[in-house]
């Protein structure tokens, strides 16, 4: 189980870097009454950000999907001082960023002429060379929107989904829609079968993760096959490996899917080899 | 098209009264961060809210289906203070209710121990004895999550419905889901064929409107039969009358959906008879 988090020191808000206790918000926010905004979360390793544009190009796609108009650029360049004020100068740490759509009287259709909201933390951590924590998994109908492609706020659906995992003392729970299996609530799914990598392809029904794509990347880069193929539930009893991909979980194998033991319980060699190329990755600066 | 909204005088918010200026939750509120939250709205009609123990009741199932615990008692022992402080005592008004999960570190699943953050306002409104504004609408499809009878408050697909409608210069989205009409971005929907009334029953699909119950009582009251099923989209244009219902849409005939007129254009003669039995109930004080 992760370590329960604890608060940033500081919170960058509208332009202004608060202490966390005083960062406030109106409860007219269209992030608080609504969920109407996006979000973005980056590990900075070795001094800088992994896969940066990456990460901001998303968030800008994201915000463009439901129209809110936000500067990234603006964004982006408050980031270093934020950083600095935190005392994270030279520290590896994660920073989450949060664009809602303003603050208005409530209406659900969108307001014009109101400023984003933009909040953004970063706290200390310093992520594995190789995430060796096993991972147990169980499966849930995906009940979830099917635009699951925009990294929204409104998460509830992922929330009820994670404490559904939790409940059943496993890191994730993984979604099946229609007999398919799409992604976890915070991260994606891949599977291994007779060396060939599955994972679904990047629709309406996933986040298309950034370790995702690096991920696939790196089976391009090491020769293993890949398809773009959602697994049926059934098959999982068959899968020779699976792992989990995400920001914070990078590459995580998965030991166990409700009571299917995947792998005999041990990272495969497919999960290794990627492991071991995405920390080559993170060593050299990607 | 509705006036554009204004904030209220006050907020109530975990147990103070404050201007609404004033009303700021912390950034880490779950509300905010994730949309972990339930709302209700409840109109007050000559002195007294309508169907206030079925709204309150509502909130205490959608808080229970999400495992937030909030004393809704106590809540509803402060709206007096509220609507005196808010200048309201003795006018019409809208009562808006939020609850969320409370303030904590981000982490999906469920924090132990916090305090719910509890937020209410009200405003001056007095509904029209019936609503006469023709409503047009559109479809989409529905691509929200399969637990619509939660009322939360992770609404950007209903918001993004909403701005839809709006762009098209209507009053309303309705959903249709694999061929079948659900209801609408914050309102229910009725058609009525021969005689017959037809709504979406009441499943995951839609929310259980405290007017669509109201308004299925009254068809049994007035001898009008109903049928509990969602409308294939494809028999629109054989429609006779159509009706939105929601506490501050109250029974609203639709006019337009798509490009095929309904009823003429002009309320049709059972969509009439409910309205006018709707007002009554009303008068009576229901």
């Amino acid at each position: 189980m992760p370590k329960p988090p604890s608060y940033p020191s500081k919170v960058f808000l509208n332009g202004e870097i608060l202490n966390a206790a005083d960062a406030k918000i109106s409860v007219f926010d269209r992030g608080f009454i609504f969920g109407d905004g996006i979000y973005e979360v980056m590990a900075r390793i070795g001094g800088q950000f992994f896969y940066r544009e990456a990460h901001l190009s998303r968030l800008r796609t994201c915000l463009d999907k439901i129209d809110i108009s936000c500067n990234v650029d603006t964004l982006e360049s408050e980031i270093p001082r934020l950083l600095e004020l935190s005392g994270l100068e030279t520290a590896d740490c994660l920073l989450y960023i949060q664009v809602t759509r303003g603050v208005a009287p409530r209406q659900h259709s969108y307001p014009r002429d109101i400023q984003p909201t933009v909040m953004m933390y970063a706290w200390a951590k310093t992520l594995p060379d190789i995430n060796e924590t096993p991972a147990s998994v169980v499966v849930q109908k995906d009940y979830r929107w099917s635009r699951c492609d925009i990294k929204m706020t409104s998460l509830l659906g992922n929330v009820m989904a994670n404490e559904f995992a939790m409940a059943h003392d496993c890191y994730e729970t993984l979604f099946e829609r229609d007999g398919i299996l799409t992604e976890a609530s915070h991260s994606n799914v891949f599977f291994v079968k007779n060396r060939i990598v599955y994972t679904h392809p990047a629709n309406c029904y996933i986040l298309d993760g950034i370790t995702r794509q690096v991920v696939l990347e790196l089976c391009e880069k090491l020769g293993i096959e890949v398809r773009l193929e959602g697994l049926p539930v059934q098959d999982i009893p068959n899968m020779d490996e699976a792992f989990l991909t995400g920001t914070s979980t990078q590459i995580l194998a998965i030991r166990k899917i409700d009571d299917h033991v995947i792998s005999g319980g041990r990272v495969g060699p497919i999960t290794r080899k990627l492991q071991e190329a995405f920390l080559d990755l993170k060593n050299t600066g990607a």
